[in-house]
């Protein structure tokens, strides 16, 4: 598929959709978009996209379908409700659902979609506002190989690290192991800062050699410092990872696996929600230990 | 301090101090060694050094001396001990301790130390024997910061990221704080893996997309792989990493700093110990997460 001849439609023109519609249009495809609230249609005409004003319209001619909305309903409801995708995109047509929702609901939705003709992915991201405006988002897909090979032109528009890891539901899967990792990552790094403050240690010099030896990674390279300052400007914010740590934990119960670790990270970061911060990045974990622990930071 | 004049003493010569004995004999320094069996005593003469028959001898002339033993009664004994080298040394030479022990015997050994005229750091390291071997080590040095940049030729034969972090004990401190990270994240992707597997994702391409996103860390770079194929030689041993866990659970209780996935992690750490996998590689927390799920890997 020649990026010239192919008509691209983005379905949620939010935080992530919107900045992966401009690479897609910076990578030469024909992008059509469409969003509730309509502002973001216009940004992306700015950006040289084309606006639609319903998801039928955006959809007619594609021949990839971009969705990217906030859960599992949403992707119900903009793929099987009143003029929903399904019903409306030509025959052929590949759906690469790009949200974070429900393994199980997945599937279910795939099913849908190829009794209707069209080829589905579940192809989550990882990598945040910054990997959706750089186009260097992890893309996890699941479903037929074919189709991923088909779509792969698209994906490398948006994303850097795009890997095929199993039937329809896997890239869910993999996404909710993702943000098991990513959570208990960010826990365990706010343990570690609130306890190495409470000695009195140089707190930005331990960043530094913790990040260079095995207890390396990406929330010691990218957060912590930003962590220790306690600035929690999402980012990714707690109230959706919080959705997400409902989707690992009941999948994982339903498989009978079990996640210690992930399951309490999954209570913390509801008590931090519950507590008022849904709406700072989830790195404001550290504000929950440093609860717990009677603390605060020292300046 | 010129590589030429240093002589530096190495007492532990095993899985860690000996290659590092053997990358202080490659930059130039006039490295003698210490062991209790004396075997490692051969091997660091095979490999250029010069080897003693007892502590007092090996440190006599020594500018700077290295210890790496395997715990907080050891350091004591070796310095403070019957012929250890707090009154063998010679005045003003620097003692670094790169044994991973509690934060408040390092702080005591150091005290002792400097009351007779020795100048100590704590410098833990972290990399395990490949980064001991290719001397690529995170070392995390506490103490005086006029001794840390008096030691600093030595330790960059050794070590690649060389941070000091703070007064007497940070280094273990910090390194305290590694050992909690390294633990949790090994559950974490450990949690990850089983949860993958039980629903049939093709866990190699997972761990590569996971790998590439705000999920990454130094565990799915380096063991990973291995922890699906079930390979769990140490590598750094359950026995050694359940030590440190009650090495951090201990300090953040002294502190009051609340660790609940530190104490969790600390807790399936022994637990995996009490099964009988004390020699197994620490990677080897999947085979509990396995077996609280009651799976075993499909081939």
């Amino acid at each position: 598929m020649s990026t010239q001849q192919t008509t691209v439609a983005v379905i949620g023109l939010g935080i992530m959709g919107g900045p992966m519609a401009a690479n897609l249009v910076k990578a030469g495809f024909d992008t059509v978009g469409y969003n509730r609230s309509p502002q973001k249609v216009k940004d992306l005409e700015a950006a040289g996209g084309r606006g639609a004003a319903s998801i039928a319209e955006a959809v007619a001619d594609a021949d990839v379908i971009i969705t990217m909305v906030p859960d599992s309903p949403d992707v119900e409801d903009v793929a099987l409700g009143e003029g929903g995708l399904v019903g409306a995109a030509k025959s052929g047509a590949i759906w690469v659902d790009a949200s974070t929702i429900r393994p199980d609901v997945a599937v279910r939705v795939g099913e849908a979609a190829t009794e209707a003709g069209l080829r589905p992915l579940d192809a989550p991201v990882s990598g945040g506002e910054k990997g959706a405006i750089e186009a260097t988002l992890s893309i996890m897909a699941g479903g037929e190989a074919e189709t991923f090979e088909a779509a792969r032109p698209v994906l490398e528009a948006v994303g850097k690290t795009i890997v095929h890891v199993g039937p329809s539901g896997s890239g869910q899967t993999v996404k909710a192991a993702n943000q098991l990792i990513v959570a208990g990552t960010i826990e365990l790094v706010s343990e570690a800062l609130v306890f190495l403050e409470a000695y009195g240690v140089d707190t930005e010099a331990a960043i530094k050699v913790l990040a260079g030896g095995l207890a390396g990674n990406r929330i010691l390279d990218n957060k912590a410092s930003a962590m220790a300052q306690r600035s929690f400007q999402p980012g990714f914010r707690v109230d959706l990872h919080h959705k997400d740590m409902g989707i690992v934990t009941a999948a994982a119960r339903e498989a009978g696996v079990a996640i210690p670790l992930g399951a309490l990270t999954a209570q913390l970061m509801g008590s931090l929600r519950q507590l008022g911060h849904g709406d700072l990045d989830h790195s404001a974990l550290l504000l929950l230990v440093e609860q717990l622990s009677g603390h605060t930071r020292k300046d």
